[in-house]
């Protein structure tokens, strides 16, 4: 029997083979889309779903390709020829909120924003905080060990996973890490499937820390400085004065006067949005109102004109400026964004290296920077067309790649939070190198010896 | 050419085979001996000899066991029988303090204190701060992936790591990691290698996170509780009020008379130490003396005798009780410090665990706690003798076991900062599983396929 009559057999209507379902399995937030038709679709709600398509597809050596809200930025959970595609995006139970051991225990199909939801009733909150939290998955989170506005103050994905239930590519369980606080014994597994892309094994649930509601009033800055230069620099100086903020964003000159435009004089918050570039600045806990003000006159000595916020109309109003980045792009194409990510006291040379390949390639590049943690988002803008003009032009793949080389020679990375997928896979080895590039292979195909776990994303095939 | 030879003629009088020194590398902190007598000490000082010794260790097929200031707990870097044993103590070079990036770039044999002695010239700190720091290396602690007594409020060790270099068995470099704050690049190999204790590779330099020395003073709190589940419930009344203490530590009954009895009535800071158990809590940062204060209220009502001090005498007198901890053991024998950890929630029921082993077998077990992270530390007194003494009796192991495993049944863990060792690895399949430990020695055979890293360390041989 083959692979989709023993799906079929076996778990009934969660197997779909519809041509709608298919076709938009294929792609995700990238807008990457992968080539030919998946085998199936197959909707998991349970883990004994997970266990029977994993235990299918060694059986029949069906590549499988696992996916959640299918909001992935590097084009790492799309449908390939012939592979089961397995969403999990259905396993959508919280089985546990202990606010005693403040930790939370989760199906991997939880919508990152429901468990905050959930947790906030008993004044509790998961840190991790992609921007894309409304819409996509805790599972999907860990997977990439996805990072977002608040890292540099709150950590990344990794330091709020606690333990995993992971099948394995035979249908097996393997549970890993702890409830506990602190755990050394054997290897840390949990760490090893923090951002392994699916290639290692299906995350099915997860235990993770959770912290207590950060107490106190939230104060917001808006600044807009003559240059990306003095922009970078300024958010230095917060450093530099130890004020940690939790959120910290810079516009550059490029992004700000495309946001700009599309918000009108009235959507600027009464800021210079025209010129020069934006640093959003926000704090929080109980020194927020005192860090805020501290923040705010190292921001006018580096040369900016701030503006102070402390009620939640008008810091809204700033941060709306930095949420209407990416609608203002996708109003001139499909928008596919960059995540180099660099030691913060380089910032300003990787701009520079990026206004430099702009201009010398004619290729504008919208950047806005996770200033705290010197995670960039370049952009680039393709126009829209048909799915044949799914592929990213030469000319931009040109410009990325050098965007890359100078992010890895100010000793940088290729990825801060989005992961490799596909679409970075090609530089992979220019960033870790031969002999680790080498073990990593090794160590997937202790996981996986068929090579089923989502082939293609991470290596290339 | 054998071995031995081998490593004299390319090393020279960094090599050892001095009775003495080949002596004191068979053991550590814990008291465990290896059997038998390793081949020879060599005291690298550079990564280059470090890299001579694992080609020699595998062109010869000799076992390699690293070693760094030999603080451990666990055995877990004794030199065994026809070992080379490897000291990096003397790879001690500080190679960056960067500021701006808050991080520093430290070879492996640095002392954690003297780390800390030069950051703190910059106003900045290496967080992960086991008990020994005065003379553990920072490779120790990222070996083991240490914790100490700040891990509930500052994390433990490998939330400090961001990179590693690494002498593969072969004698070839690896890299890991990178200096940046967020990046996704592949698989956590920094994390896999953070903890794996010496069994994957050599650790011989690593770029480590940094912190802002926390402004603000410091309050210190000694309470004095009826029993130790009074005391339990005091510690998770201060995490329930959402206070966040930098230290919090219980000192049960058993080890409280013993501590009151070796400081007499002059080093009781004005408490009744003689009955009773003990909480030391410590806050820091701007808020220290409204949490203190907030603190001792939490404290009183739950039925505590507490002393606040916010000088650093009367705070230091304070500090003095649990330092006593160990010095009050030692005059009675060898201390087997144990390390199991359980979800905050359970610590008085696994308090509650041990009395009753030890009620039931004669068995002294004076315990102390890091109360914020639940990780308990039980000690076993072993009366001294001559080598012979040095295995621990049969009936301590077995109250151990019966230890082990009541921790396990809590949702705990065998370790939670000291590692497996060899003192634990008889324990670790109850913990982690077949499936676990089955994956873990595939993936020390992808780092180490000739089994000459450490060998009995972590797994049994």
């Amino acid at each position: 029997m083959n692979a989709l009559l023993r799906l079929q057999s076996e778990l009934g209507d969660i197997v779909s083979t519809a041509p709608l379902d298919l076709a938009a399995s294929r792609t995700d937030k990238s807008g990457w889309i992968a080539d030919g038709t998946p085998l199936a679709l197959v909707r998991a709600t349970t883990v004994a779903h997970v266990q029977a398509v994993l235990r299918i597809a060694t059986k029949c050596r069906v590549p499988v390709v696992t996916r959640g809200a299918g909001t992935g930025l590097s084009g790492g959970a799309c449908g390939t020829d012939g592979a089961i595609v397995l969403s999990v995006a259905g396993l959508t139970r919280i089985l546990e909120i202990n606010a005693d051991d403040e930790l939370a225990v989760v199906e991997a199909g939880v919508i990152n924003q429901h468990l905050n939801d959930e947790l906030a009733k008993q004044d509790l909150w998961f840190a991790p905080d992609p921007a894309s939290k409304a819409i996509s998955t805790v599972g999907g989170n860990i997977a990439t060990n996805a990072g977002g506005l608040l890292c540099a103050k709150y950590g990344v994905t990794r330091e709020a996973v606690l333990g995993l239930t992971v099948v394995l590519a035979d249908g097996s369980l393997l549970h890993t890490g702890h409830r506990t606080v602190k755990g050394v014994t054997g290897y840390d597994l949990t760490a090893l499937l923090t951002g392994s892309e699916g290639t290692l094994g299906v995350i099915v649930e997860a235990t993770v820390r959770v912290r207590a509601l950060t107490a106190g009033a939230v104060a917001t800055i808006g600044a807009v400085f003559d240059t990306v230069t003095a922009a970078a620099a300024a958010s230095a100086a917060i450093t530099a004065a130890r004020i940690r903020p939790a959120v910290m964003e810079l516009i550059d000159p490029v992004a700000l006067g495309l946001v700009a435009a599309y918000l009108g004089p009235e959507g600027s918050a009464g800021l210079p949005l025209g010129r020069g570039a934006f640093l959003l600045v926000q704090t929080d806990g109980p020194a927020a109102l005192a860090e805020a003000e501290q923040a705010v006159a190292v921001l006018r000595a580096a040369g900016g004109e701030a503006s102070l916020s402390t009620d939640a109309a008008s810091g809204d109003r700033l941060l709306a400026i930095r949420r209407a980045m990416h609608p203002a792009l996708e109003q001139f194409g499909r928008v596919l964004i960059e995540d180099v990510s660099v030691p913060r006291s380089r910032m300003a040379e990787m701009f520079a290296a990026i206004a430099e390949i702009s201009a010398r390639t004619g290729i504008p590049i919208p950047t806005v920077a996770h200033a705290g943690d010197g995670n960039l988002h370049p952009n680039f803008v393709i126009p829209r067309g048909g799915e044949a003009d799914a592929a990213v032009p030469d000319e931009i793949w040109a410009a990325a790649d050098e965007m890359f080389q100078a992010a890895l020679a100010l000793g940088g990375t290729l990825t801060g939070e989005h992961g490799v997928g596909v679409l970075k896979r090609r530089w992979l080895r220019d960033e870790i190198g031969d002999t680790s590039l080498e073990l990593q292979r090794q160590l997937k195909a202790v996981f996986d010896p068929l090579g089923l776990l989502n082939p293609g994303t991470m290596f290339a095939a």
